[in-house]
């Protein structure tokens, strides 16, 4: 009798799929506009799960890799990590009142970016260090769980979460729905972003690959161990770092790669070198009245060579402004 | 129409679910004797997925993380990876004559193991060097997927992947099958786990934490990018390296961990550190007959610290001569 109703069931299951319930007819990606890289990425994501066409790809081999600045989520006027980093030795400042005539803690406290720029990877390194080490994990977790939930962006008055791009969560999600595992790999902090990448994008701490400092395992007398983070880099996940950080992480070549830098122009070709069905895109970011325009000569995520590239070898440049029909959620 | 038969599936489903064809009564760890290990496992399986029960973790967080060496596999009389070592060396040895008089290859090639263990670090780093690195990643994966299918170990005389544990094949799949996401965590290569994990165990290359050496992306002038294994070490994932490679790799605290040897005790310790539900196991390897029999005073897999820590906290402690009715699954 049980095996009867079993039966019933699966045969009931195999009616229903493929049907208009399914939601395959819906728009899987409704703020792309049907443009040159909508249409690249549903050709290409329809070969790869064609169950016995010649461009499939078995589940587990399902690799996508998304840079996370200037790709998910916005990166001007300044990686959003530096924000936290600034908003962090404000915080601080209380506590070192040498800093009001110190740098480059000075520079921070007043505002004051050429003094900061001048001050170059030295001053840079020594701001991350005060405000990125000499903690445990937990506590830096804590501390970024409590800025990212507050903290503004200065041009639009808003949470930073609110800035990650809308038609990048519905490709995050449609992947996904096409049996792909979706992955950050990010010059950012990688334990930075494991706060929020879970909640924002869907994707868990495992599936972020992100630079990281040294970390030590420390168990003090009381008996509970702690992770000390240490003030040393450990690995710079950016440029040929990529492809290193996704050997080292995932241990898989994806088939899919999205980025929006220079940066990103190794894990493309780390992409594009394997064999089979690939997809390599990079956002350009052309919309100054709804986000920014930049590229070439920007600082923050220039892209330069890898957009000659990707227009020599035929990758996917999405136009921000002319692709997609609403970048942030908040948009009318 | 389509809607009501949707709602007659899930009805059936929900009937179906608890029913005996449902598998919820067959035994999950049929390899397992009914004592303190297989008990104590099945507690904590059936408290953490308890919905609405006090020790309920949700989906995400179960995160369970396993030692390899004499833990999923065996170790004796050497650490598996130690043997492809030696059997690479002698499989280079025709293009290097010079080995024939020169440590530590002499040793390699005469099999005298006393004259290695004098050769000491330098030595066995010297070995590693000439097997593990100055090649591609993907030439070192085609070696190591060679060796895997045809050497064979000196005692059985089978395939290296036959001494997989089955009692621990078992628990893996009992654990994925209520939710868990698997890790391995071993102080061995990642490079050279991954290219067998996934078969063997079940575990995708992205779930494998291991050792590793620094690699270098490097795009040679015909156009196809490669990752060269340098000759430098990177990251030891042992003892206190293993809480880091924790964290760094998985970005979550496991609530389940199993190993058999001191190198275990710090992820053990960072296991049970947490909050909630844990478990922390330990493989006791107490059969001479069936496998081997070996603790504190061994130079592969000691087990000493993490005993007392074990017998002192309560954590279970697998006898594997009582617990498990088979070890290997070619066994009888």
């Amino acid at each position: 009798m049980r095996r009867t109703v079993k039966i019933l069931v699966v045969w009931l299951l195999l009616i229903l799929s493929g049907s208009p319930l399914s939601g395959a007819e819906r728009d899987p990606l409704p703020s792309w506009n049907d443009g040159a890289s909508k249409k690249s990425i549903v050709d290409f994501v329809e070969r790869v799960t064609h169950d016995g066409g010649p461009d499939y790809v078995k589940l587990e081999e399902r690799i996508a890799t998304f840079d996370h600045d200037g790709t998910l989520w916005a990166e001007q006027p300044m990686y959003f990590q530096i924000a936290f980093a600034m908003d962090r030795v404000r915080a601080l400042a209380p506590k070192h009142p040498d800093w009001k005539t110190k740098q480059p803690f000075k520079a921070v406290l007043d505002r004051d970016i050429n003094a900061l720029a001048a001050l170059g990877e030295t001053g840079f390194l020594k701001i991350m260090a005060v405000t990125h080490t000499g903690m445990t994990t937990a506590d830096f977790t804590k501390i970024v769980a409590d800025w990212i939930a507050t903290a503004r962006h200065p041009r639009f008055d808003r949470l930073y979460t609110d800035l990650v791009y809308q038609p990048m969560l519905e490709l995050l999600s449609f992947l996904r729905a096409n049996g792909f595992k979706t992955f950050i790999v990010s010059g950012g902090g990688v334990e930075f972003m494991r706060v929020f990448t879970e909640r924002v994008y869907g994707i868990p701490p495992e599936q972020v690959v992100g630079s990281s400092g040294v970390v030590r395992f420390k168990l003090p007398p009381d008996g509970k161990p702690v992770l000390l983070k240490e003030g040393k880099i450990d690995f710079v996940d950016d440029g040929p770092g990529k492809p290193v950080g996704i050997n080292r992480f995932i241990g898989r070549r994806p088939i899919f790669a999205f980025g929006n830098s220079d940066g990103d122009q190794q894990m493309l070709e780390w992409t594009a070198a394997g064999s089979g069905a690939r997809f390599m895109g990079l956002v350009h970011h052309t919309d100054a009245e709804r986000e920014w325009a930049y590229d070439r000569k920007s600082y923050v995520g220039r892209l330069d060579k890898a957009l000659d590239e990707a227009n020599a070898k035929g990758w996917t440049v999405t136009n921000m402004k002319t692709e997609w029909k609403k970048i942030f959620s908040f948009e009318p």
